[in-house]
């Protein structure tokens, strides 16, 4: 596997392509932005953590019947990844009201939904990526009904599945974003990272805040929370 | 029939008890409001031609299989309607993109979406009316999947009679705003109003504006707009 020239930098990662035109190498930076790019700043040893829970909690989720784009971590912050067509669509699932819900629909941070929420944005960072409806994604032609059954399957299991594996951990799953990405036969695959940049993190019992709230809201304590989660997964 | 107390202000619609309590009494005002009540103005006899369009429009969704709030009209303003709890959902549906659509999707006004969207906002001032999707109102009670269903459906059906109606008229019927109300028995039947407030109406031939983007847009023929509409649908 050789690494050549790189095709993409985002605001936590960056995307290199391989001498196999289907393999893409990711390597986690510990850049942090938050508000759609308005608060930027550095956490130091984020791209190790970010890179080393994502693979964990990807193979755990390819066990248990969920496609992943994962195939091998070849350094602390590299991993090799199948090569995918990112599907237009961020996937926010949530369980405990807090940030944005919160803001928008008025209900107190903290507040156990009723029931499972499951919202779409649009990923487009200059229309600073607005919610959108099944509706609207099929009228705008960011995938077909059932692309978007699937995903939506796949979000409520992965949603099921993270539960369960933290709450052993002691850590609430309050929400999460998802990215799902197409390979060339047109399977969807979970792509992207699931870490405590894109996760809601409380611990069980004392509510306290393991994840990149902590950098948005300057609470301070951000490197510790997110290495507290890694020792809590990975035992180290 | 007995006109009481009044029950209830809105922005454009006075709501009055009757000495029978299973029927209200609602009275339209010619007072226009437009961006969550920031914008506010008088539209000159809107109230008269909303109040008769609306019973018009809302005769022939009847007869064409939607329940509705309607029961008689009883004067030039004011309709008599079935006394409903309104469901706290504001239902759009969009034909072309336009306003809000255009704004926060990047889709520029005018152009005809691939397929027909539907939107739910929560129905709150306070938050202006935040979009939600089905699983928010799930998640907030606002409805239950039930009724979320039969909403959606009656709203593709009402969008396809209107449409056609409207058609006929020289009218391209781009979007419109919808509320439903629950009756006592539980009952899901169509409320609030169908008029130029509530719907964009675009001249099929000239793409002329004939509804309140005249007032919001500050275009003027605003009062005109509302006559060319009832004078198209009415005949008078």
């Amino acid at each position: 596997m050789k690494k050549m020239q790189q095709l993409y930098e985002g605001k936590a990662k960056k995307v290199f392509a391989t001498d196999d035109p289907n393999l893409y190498i990711v390597d986690y930076k510990d850049d942090a932005t938050a508000f759609n790019g308005l608060k930027k700043g550095t956490i130091q040893g984020k791209g190790v953590i970010n890179n080393t829970m994502t693979n964990h909690l990807m193979q755990y989720l390819e066990k248990n019947g969920i496609p992943t784009h994962f195939v091998e971590q070849i350094s602390d912050r590299e991993t090799v990844v199948k090569r995918v067509k990112i599907v237009p669509i961020e996937v926010i699932v949530r369980n405990i009201a807090a940030g944005s819900l919160s803001k928008r629909l008025g209900i107190p941070e903290g507040t156990k939904l009723q029931s499972t929420v499951l919202e779409f944005s649009y990923k487009d960072d200059d229309l600073g990526d607005p919610m959108i409806n099944d509706y609207h994604a099929l009228a705008m032609g960011l995938a077909t009904r059932e692309e978007l059954d699937l995903i939506a399957s796949y979000s409520f299991k992965i949603n099921q599945l993270l539960t369960d594996y933290m709450k052993d951990l002691g850590i609430e799953l309050i929400d999460f974003k998802l990215e799902y990405g197409k390979l060339d036969d047109g399977t969807i695959v979970l792509a992207d990272e699931i870490s405590p940049d894109t996760c809601r993190f409380w611990d069980s019992k004392t509510g306290e805040k393991l994840d990149k709230d902590r950098f948005r809201r300057d609470m301070g304590g951000v490197e510790e929370a997110y290495q507290e989660v890694m020792h809590r997964l990975m035992g180290k």
